[in-house]
């Protein structure tokens, strides 16, 4: 039945959508790990305690923390210690710096080696690193739709910088994860749309980091929208010369070639996310006014897959040399 | 019972909410004129057929038109000759050249004379041209909460235009209108959102018109939230100086001082749709990053009532000397 | 500024819809009765602390308790002391034994007295009795619906009781209170639906103590709906004799003569939760299939309106002798 | 690649869901039959005409009907005669006279003789005569849910006929299908709950039909929730002997036992709608009171799935000799 893969915080929103694609997946068998929690156990699965002895003794050979910053930090190293390789859902091993970390997660970072030794699971951008990594540091969502949709247009030279980038973005409720609160209540929430962390969302840093931009040159603002699931990004600049859609869309065709997982729409037409939900996908659209080089990107995902378990399947598969896209068509 | 106010359109979201409004208004009695579709009469209420005979018969003062704007362009003048004075919800009388109008609206301005003689209905900014106006433009749902963002603002000299404003606009279903079509079926809409008219919305002209703004100086993308009522536009802009959100507060506060209608957050807060909802107030909330001069202002409106009925009702106060705030509080 | 009226639990969301309500109401001015939590006051509102001394020297002539019925046994007693009118919107004294209330709501009731003296407030049925009253029990949400379709049918002998009368009833999620729990996220609730308390919600025994049903006459069911508010109650029974849908409505008709808030709809018509959002009416629909007798009647409110926060402004209109709609229209 | 099936109407919310799940069955290859509207082709599969001519040149074994009775009446004669089976999805061949048809459907039949002929297609009740069959009628989305939960309670004879059964059903808006409509548009359903074709639902008769129920026994109300998709009804009932939860699970344990898609809920527990989403399961809960043998069964199911497209894919397999739940797990 193939390899082991553990799962810790199966019960969150992240960790039952990687248990729903890792039982489509024809080269693992989930098993879930129990942390703290072991009230309504999932028996449908296998389960068994989190432990090094427990993790070792199974034969498990990768295990996906799909749990808070600091319940990460706790359990990383002992897991790599017992020889397993781990991906991290959290945010606890993306940044490059503890004083990056510290700054945007307000919190000490406790595993300063691991955050240096981390990968960034972005496939598209760090595809060399990842086989190789045991600890593979899984994107956020806001930063998976905001990198793949800039990052090839700063790389042909076609943004005019000076002018600054707008990210405004937009996510569903599972983003904020299962533990109730009044925010996410579903009063609070229905026929209902609200802006937070404008201009200072702990994500910012991962999309300064893989595109290179400055803070001065980059706004970001996250809002709540009325759905379950998806993400999507309106990205505003202007183009360093005047240039059509078309030309930017042939940047991404460009750098996209044999990406399985990045669909550009016609010119001029738009992503949504009904076309994105439940898949694996990046759907990137671009609108251009040539003449006065304005230029609207829109990208969209789905934040529960691309922005985080399909993701980290696809990292899973580039970690054991599997198809990268098993389980995720 | 004080005055007579017709209202032609009255099926609509936008003619219903006015009837609802209205009704709760103590200087005024509403009518129902019937143009078209006579079927279905809303049993409640006098209707009468929308002719000018009726209208000057039943000594009816004033007209609210909440029609396309090629029926607009139809009523208005014959109701204008007849003697009662007109308040039209539709884009048909905002800009201020046929050209313009062509432009935006890809027809023929059949009406010129009258193009030119409209007021342009937003209080807050027009308050002196109303009272005396045979005729007056009702503005549009997303130039409403863009225009009382972004005016006071640029009249200050905040806002660096070089590096361009932009408006990032989400709006409920209602403002689609009440006809049947794909793109607003429940199945459609739902966990869903959606980029339109990217860069090329026929709301944009009444931005620029009223803000000075030239066309390369603002990009604006209209966006389709799940939920029925509602404009939350989110503005991005560099400021002149090095400025806090205190210091744009302030110009807020001085310029609205007076302004019923106006709420302004705390800096760093960020309005919602919940609070604006069935009101005609619009919320207004700051947050800046004074070192990097990034500012973000997010404005939000009831896009039936200050983006529609609501202002068409402040309009008409203005027009027959009634306190401004009659029947909307 | 007429009397004043306190309330307590006025951030739970018939608490705040019952402060909307007052503000409108001419005759009384809203006071915040803060008790524990004191935390982020209601700035726009005058606010003091829940004692008797408090109550007393502020003049307040009726407390409205919005809190759980454990709250309600612990403060009504002192209040009642005080000297002050007490509205309890929770369950704690609708029932008339004790008895009954353990059973339900599987807990010791201790104020036994106070049960015994509370009038119910249901206005339709036990208008006589409340003025007088020191106490009043104000009802639940479903069964408000509920007795006000059944009970006028059951005096009529309309139905035949030995084939029992089912009541099929769902809720918007306003009616679960503010307190955030997994079951009422956002994520939980949209696109979803689901029963709960089959047979056995503690909202049954109000339903039997107002109709004279007995339990095995009546199957309750309450069921969770993606909305923020509203209840709709599909109500099936037989009836006793062959008879015409406006045969029911008529029986309807002659008992709620002169009722504000009770409106029916044509036969074979159904009401639905649009019409009664943010209102204190309840609408009533009638189907029958004469020839086999059987009936439904859809019976619809808002539950935080005529079914928490609005009726017992009817009911305080009744104690203070002030017109039964006003504040409600 | 197995065999070709076509499908008409691939654009409505039926035959989309088709083709998505043909698109992942290892034996069958999907392809678009064009009928009328031949504009925005699918461009991503192969589609043809749908003329007999078509069907036979391209080796079509097995055509899909996702269209409305008056057009599936048109085209299912031509198709048989080309030697395909047909699968029809919509009413036109699910019941047994022409003057059934008639009477429910408020038309005539034009073809007779085909009605007499098909086969229904409700797997667990009717797994023998479908192979065999050149038509299948595939069933009606309320009548899956009920049928399934009523029919095994019935053949035990558990169920006290006498005092009749209630069907309180509710289903998603894409049952209404996918032509825009006022009923069906988002501000219309968005926070709204309405009850519809109260005791008079054309699709009351599959139920008689299947259950034996008389019409007199079995009230029905089809309710329109504020969701996509997804199917729960409540059914009420009184048991013939003072019966327990537990007993009736065991009937239905009884025989259902090796059905794939049919899952039983612990006793007292009922389903909801996000458990059998986008799945091809019935889920069925049951609640009794013994002493008074008042019982409640809840049944859910897709509307899209089990409910149309799954029970169709599901009667393909059997037709084609195929495992049963090719495509659908």
């Amino acid at each position: 039945m193939g390899s082991l893969a553990g799962i810790v915080g199966y019960r969150g929103y992240s960790g039952a959508e990687l248990v729903r694609i890792l039982q489509r997946h024809s080269l693992i068998t989930p098993v879930l790990l129990e942390h703290r929690d072991a009230s309504s156990p999932a028996a449908h699965l296998r389960s068994v305690p989190c432990t090094p002895e427990a993790v070792r003794g199974e034969g498990i050979s990768i295990v996906f923390l799909a749990t808070p910053p600091d319940v990460s930090m706790e359990l990383a190293p002992a897991l790599l210690r017992a020889g397993t390789r781990v991906i991290d859902l959290s945010g606890a091993f993306r940044l490059r710096t503890p004083a990056a970390y510290t700054r945007w997660y307000k919190e000490p970072h406790t595993q300063p080696d691991l955050l240096a030794e981390a990968a960034y699971g972005l496939p598209e951008f760090c595809r060399e690193r990842i086989p190789a990594a045991r600890l593979v540091a899984n994107p956020g969502c806001y930063p998976t739709a905001a990198n793949l949709a800039i990052r090839p247009l700063l790389e042909a030279g076609a943004v005019d910088r000076d002018a600054g980038i707008v990210c405004d973005a937009k996510s569903g409720v599972s983003g904020s994860g299962r533990k109730p609160s009044l925010k996410t209540s579903f009063c609070e929430v229905t026929e209902n749309f609200s802006a937070y962390s404008v201009l200072h969302h702990r994500h910012v840093p991962e999309v300064l980091m893989m595109s290179g931009l400055e803070e001065r040159e980059f706004s970001f603002t996250a809002q709540l929208l009325p759905v379950d699931r998806g993400i999507l990004e309106t990205i505003y600049f202007r183009t360093k010369r005047a240039t059509s859609a078309e030309e930017l869309l042939a940047i991404y065709a460009r750098r996209y070639t044999g990406e399985t997982f990045i669909r550009l729409h016609a010119a001029g037409q738009a992503p949504d996310l009904h076309a994105v939900a439940r898949t694996n996908y990046c759907d990137i659209g671009v609108t251009v006014d040539t003449d006065t080089r304005r230029a609207v990107v829109v990208s969209a995902i789905d934040n529960l897959v691309k922005g985080a378990a399909g993701q980290a399947v696809q990292n899973m598969n580039l970690l054991l040399g599997y198809p990268e896209s098993e389980g995720l068509l």
